[in-house]
């Protein structure tokens, strides 16, 4: 189902690259509902609260909250949250990029669940660990929807559990 | 308990602003799923798909959609959406912002609620609301945690009803 919901678009954003696009996925209520559904029963009893990562995983997070009776911990760019925040930088194709979590969004040794639609090369997501691990919370895990193998991104997550949907 | 899970910091974003900020209410698990509901509730019947708009609006949406089985219109800053879109520009408070939104997310005719967590001046919201009419869609209403009616932001949404659980 996933599969079939996720658009192929050739040479997207550059030549020679296959995007995957996710959101005819996001805009079928049932295909959404049985995504978020799926996550959660991964991870049924393995965490507290979720983390989404800003912005595709805040869609995901907030679904996999609702269904759970979770709270969510914001994994935001930087300067978008208000009071006081733990930073981290890291490496992008180009540059680098900066998230950012409040301190104090949920109680320290929390077992955080870290959601997102994608996990390329995990460059993102292995960030968004090691700022809650410095904030003082446990990696429940990390939960996607799709995952590109070939980019390896897994071997960026320190071991934690992952578990994707769809694997291409 | 809105209001309570509301954390108010003084002289943000600059001096002699109150700033509202809503993240210990997205963190609080029993107090999102109350906020929720309330959403779903007030329009019950009433709409086929939701709306979000990036970033915190994602969060609303994506809950509000998997508590109804609803599919998500995303409402992207411009750049982020792969395929054919439409784009609505809007006054900031320096400069303008762009807006997007995908051609084909879904049928045209169909109702969407719009989902965002503030309404404030109502300029974003506005806008997402032109991009949608000139989609095809019916804007079905504009549902939102918070209203901060000093703004008059209601003024800019065209008479569609607007339900805001919490005003100040």
């Amino acid at each position: 189902m996933i599969d079939r919901l996720c658009e192929k678009i050739p040479d997207h954003p550059e030549p020679g690259v296959l995007f995957r696009d996710l959101t005819p996925l996001f805009a079928d209520g049932e295909g959404f509902r049985r995504t978020v559904d799926a996550l959660v029963d991964a991870f049924r009893g393995q965490y507290d609260c979720v983390a989404g990562v800003e912005a595709r995983g805040f869609m995901v997070a907030a679904a996999v909250a609702y269904a759970s009776g979770a709270g969510i911990i914001p994994v935001r760019k930087a300067g978008k949250l208000p009071r006081e925040t733990l930073s981290q930088s890291y490496d992008l194709e180009y540059g680098t990029g900066t998230l950012e979590i409040h301190t104090d969004d949920a109680p320290r040794g929390s077992r955080v669940l870290v959601l997102d639609d994608v996990l390329a090369t995990g460059g993102t997501l292995g960030a968004a660990s090691a700022l809650l691990t410095r904030g003082g919370y446990n990696v429940a895990g990390f939960g996607v929807i799709m995952e590109l193998t070939a980019l390896r991104g897994r071997t960026q997550l320190g071991g934690h559990r992952v578990r994707a949907l769809l694997r291409v």
